[in-house]
C-alpha cells in the first residue's frame, strides 16, 4: 500500500514506461539506426580469446595448501570446492568445483527522457566467454575490484550515477541485491539499480539509447542482450496495471510468501566450501590445464588469455566455465481473471544464500538427465518441448554472463498452456501473476536470475502490439 | 499496491487487529486471571538447571579432529569457530566461537477470535537459560529436531496448524524466515508464523488466550515475554493506518531500500567457519570445562544439565551461551507529518547472512566498548542514557533465547527523540516510518532480531490509551 504512494508522488513513473514500452516512434535512433551503430561497434571491438592450460594463466595459481585456483592478489574471484548434501533431487550428496566472487557488483542502467520518452543507456561490450564479441550490456556492469582500481585500468564511465558519493544527480528507480547462477557461483549477488538522469546525461561512443520497446524487440535476438542487462531490467519498477482486487490473482501475497518459506524450510541443503582438491571425490579431476568432470557432463574449468583493445587493461588471462550442453529455461503461463501468470518453481541450488529462490517453470541442461530414469527427468520439460508453435510466446537463446563463463548459453522460452493447465499445481510450484513477481523484484534472492530473463520477456511478449 | 487487495480479501483484519490492541475489556480472561494462571505453573513447572564441565554434558562431545562441541547424533547444533574480516567498525580481524543450527525451527502463534476480539495463544515455557524459569513462549516453538522426534519425545501441540501437511484448518497472517543473533549464530533463522483458526482450537492447560493489548501490557513487565513471542508478533500485519501519501515518511520506500543495499555493498564482511580449537587465535580459550575469551568479556560457552517436569523429555544435557553483562538495546522514535518514524541502523554482524539487517539505533553491551576510545563508543548510546525520564516511551529488561543463552538479557528502551533530533543522520543511520518497518518484515532478513522486538514495544507503546 505504500507503493500507491510512491506512484503518487512520481505520478507518471509507471505511464512513462509504459509508453516507452509501447510507443511505436518517437526513439532517437530507429531501429536501422541501432543496427548501424552495432556492426560499427562489432568492427571497433577487437577481441581476441586464447584458451591456455590452467596452470599457464598469468597472475593466477593453485594456491599451495588449500589447491583453490585464485589471482596472486587474492581478488576478483577463486575456484573453490562445495560440498552439498541435500534431502532434495536424485543426487544426496555430491561435490563440485565451484565460483567464489564474494564481493558485490554493480549492474546499472541510466535511464533518461528524450523528446518525452524514457529512453535506456546501454553498452556495446564484449566479453570473453561470449560466442559472438559484442553483446548490449547494461551502462555500468562493474566489479568493486573495478570501480576501486584493481585492474589499475582507467574510470568506469556513468559510475557516478550509481554511488551515493558520486556527483551525478538521479532519481533512484530500482536498486536490490540479487542472486546470480547458484549451481556455478556460491552465494554470488550484485547490485542490480536503475537511476533516472537529466539531459546532462549523453551517450559516448560504445553507448546507445533505446527505448524499452526497442530494448524488448532486441530481447528476442538470440545472444544479443546479455544476462547482466536482462537482470537489471527485470528489477525495473511495474507498468503493468497492479491487480485492484487479489481475488484474480491464484494465490494471495501472504499464501505466495508462506509457500515460499514453507519450502525453505522444508528442504534441507548444507553447502561449505572446502580445499578445491577434495572435488575429487564428487567425480572431478582438477588438472593443471584444465577441471572436467569424469563422465564429461556439467562444466570444465578452463583458462583464457584475452587481448583486447577496449577494455580498461589491454590483456590479461582468467579461469572460466564452460558448461557441456545449452539449458533450458521455460515459463509455462496463461491468464486468470485478467492478469497473466506465470508457473514458478520452488528452485534448490547449492549456491543460494538461503535454500529456495523463486526459479522457472522449467530449468535444467537436459544432458545432465540422461543418467536418471524417466522419474527424476525435470517436470513440465515434455510439455514445455512438445508445446506447439502457435503457443509459443518466445523463443532465443540468450547468453549467460561471458565475464565469468565460456559459451554459456541458454533456450529461454515462454509457452502458452492455456486455461487448461490447471490452477491446483505440485507443493513446489506455484501461480503467480506479473504483478505478483514485479513486487518480489523489489526484495533481495527471491527471484532467481533465469527467471529474471524470463520476467523481462514476458514483459516484452505482452508489451508487443 | 498488492496489500490494499489483501485487505479488501480480508476487509476486517486490520480493524480486527486494532480492536484486540485497544479493546479495554471483552478478553476471555481478565488480568488478575492471567496472573494467577502464570503463578499456578510457576508452581506446577519444576526445573533444576545445574551447571557442569562442557565435556561431562552427557550425548556431547569434543568431536575428534574439529574440535567442535556438538550433540553425538549429529543434530541440534553445534558450538563451532568464526574467522571474520571486515572493514566496518574497531576490529577489523577476529576470530570467536558460534552456534551453528542450520535447521529451521517453527516460532508459531495461533490466533482465534473468542467473543468478537482476536486473542493470541501463548504458553507458560521453561528454559534451562531462563533468569526465571518460566515465560510467555508462542503457541509453538520447536526445532525441526523436535517436530520430527529427534529428542524421542512428546508430540508437539498445536503443530498441525502450522504445516501444510497438517490437518488443522487455518488462515495464515503471517509466515516469513527472520534472523536471530548474528554475533552469537552462525546464519540461524527461523520461521515466524502466524495463523488464524477457528472455535475448534481450545488452550490446554499450559496455554492461554490473551488479547494483543494483554500481551502488549505483558511486554514491559521484565523477563516475561519471550524472545520467539516478540519476534512473532512483530511479524504481525499492520493495524496502524498506512500513510496515505508517502510524503509523510521521511524517505521513500525505494530510497530506503537503496539504502540498505548500498550499505550492503559498500562493507565488506568475510565470515568462514573453521574448527573450534582455532578460535585460540582470537584470545578464546578452549577448555574441557568452558570456553571463555581471556579478557573475560563478550560470553562463555557452558554446560548445562537439565531436569525438568514438563518437558519431551525428562533430563538432558546441552551447552549454553552465557554473555558478560547486560546488553543495550535502544530506538530513538519520533514523529514526522503525523507518522510515527524510528531511527535505524544498518547493523553489521558476522552471522547474517548479507552483511546488513535493519537493527536498532543503540545495540550494544557497553562493557564491551571500555577498551575502545570515545571515537569508537556506539553512535547515540549517551543521548539514550542521557534522556530525561518524561522522554522514555518504553525501558523494560527482557530475556534472549533461553534454549540457547543462558541468562542472557537486554535492556530495552524507546525514547522520544523530539523533532528536534534531525532528520538528517549519518549514513549508516535512517529514519523509517513504522508502516515501513511492518513492510519489510513480511520479507526475510531486512530487520533484526533486537529491533523486531522493540518495533513490537513500540506498537504497544502508540496502543496505550
Amino acid at each position: 500500500m505504500i507503493e500507491l504512494a510512491s506512484l503518487a508522488r512520481h505520478p507518471t513513473l509507471a505511464a512513462r514506461l509504459a509508453a516507452s514500452a509501447s510507443a511505436t516512434d518517437g526513439a532517437v535512433w530507429d531501429d536501422a539506426r541501432v543496427r548501424r551503430w552495432l556492426e560499427d561497434r562489432r568492427r571497433e571491438h577487437r577481441q581476441r580469446v586464447r584458451l591456455v592450460p590452467l596452470d599457464e594463466m598469468r597472475g593466477w595459481h593453485f594456491r599451495p595448501g588449500l589447491g583453490d585456483l585464485r589471482h596472486r592478489s587474492g581478488r576478483f574471484y577463486s575456484v573453490q570446492g562445495l560440498h552439498v548434501s541435500t534431502d532434495t533431487g536424485p543426487v544426496p550428496v555430491w561435490s563440485q568445483p565451484i565460483i567464489n566472487q564474494p564481493e558485490i557488483g554493480i549492474l546499472g542502467i541510466v535511464v533518461r527522457e528524450i523528446d518525452g520518452l524514457l529512453h535506456c543507456l546501454v553498452q556495446a561490450k564484449t566479453e570473453p566467454g561470449n560466442v559472438n564479441g559484442i553483446q548490449l550490456s547494461p551502462t555500468v556492469q562493474a566489479t568493486r575490484s573495478n570501480y576501486t582500481r584493481a585492474h589499475g585500468g582507467s574510470a568506469v564511465p556513468y559510475l557516478e550515477y550509481f554511488r551515493s558519493s558520486g556527483a551525478g544527480t538521479r532519481t533512484i528507480l530500482a536498486d536490490v541485491l540479487q542472486s546470480e547462477q547458484g549451481a556455478w557461483f556460491y552465494c554470488k549477488r550484485n547490485r542490480n539499480m536503475i537511476v533516472e538522469v537529466g539531459p546532462e546525461v549523453e551517450a559516448r561512443e560504445d553507448f546507445c539509447w533505446l527505448t524499452l520497446r526497442q530494448l524488448n524487440r532486441l530481447l528476442a535476438v538470440d545472444n544479443l542482450v546479455n544476462m547482466d542487462t536482462r537482470t537489471v531490467l527485470s528489477c525495473m519498477p511495474g507498468w503493468h496495471p497492479p491487480e485492484q482486487d487479489d481475488r484474480r490473482g491464484a494465490h494471495t501475497d501472504v499464501e505466495i510468501r508462506s509457500w515460499i518459506t514453507e519450502q525453505q524450510s522444508e528442504h534441507t541443503v548444507t553447502a561449505r566450501l572446502m580445499p578445491l582438491p577434495s572435488v575429487h571425490e564428487g567425480g572431478w579431476r582438477v588438472r593443471p590445464d584444465r577441471i572436467t568432470h569424469r563422465d564429461g557432463r556439467y562444466f570444465d574449468i578452463i583458462g583464457a588469455e584475452v587481448d583486447s583493445n577496449t577494455r580498461e587493461v589491454p590483456s590479461w588471462c582468467q579461469p572460466l566455465l564452460r558448461p557441456h550442453g545449452t539449458g533450458i529455461a521455460a515459463l509455462l503461463v496463461r491468464y486468470h481473471h485478467g492478469t497473466p501468470h506465470a508457473l514458478v518453481n520452488a528452485s534448490v541450488e547449492a549456491g543460494y544464500r538461503d535454500v529456495v529462490e523463486l526459479g522457472p517453470t522449467v530449468q535444467c541442461t537436459p544432458e545432465n538427465y540422461t543418467q536418471f530414469g524417466p522419474e527424476h527427468q525435470p517436470r513440465y520439460l515434455d510439455l514445455v518441448r512438445s508445446a506447439p508453435p502457435e503457443s509459443v510466446l518466445f523463443d532465443s537463446v540468450l547468453s549467460e554472463e561471458g565475464g565469468r563463463f565460456y559459451h554459456a548459453t541458454t533456450r529461454y522460452l515462454i509457452v502458452d498452456a492455456g486455461e487448461e493447465l490447471p490452477l491446483a499445481t505440485p507443493p513446489e510450484f506455484r501461480w503467480m501473476s506479473l504483478p505478483q513477481l514485479t513486487e518480489f523484484l523489489k526484495y533481495s534472492h527471491y527471484v532467481n536470475v533465469q527467471a529474471r530473463t524470463l520476467i523481462a520477456a514476458l514483459r516484452s511478449v505482452l508489451d508487443r502490439t
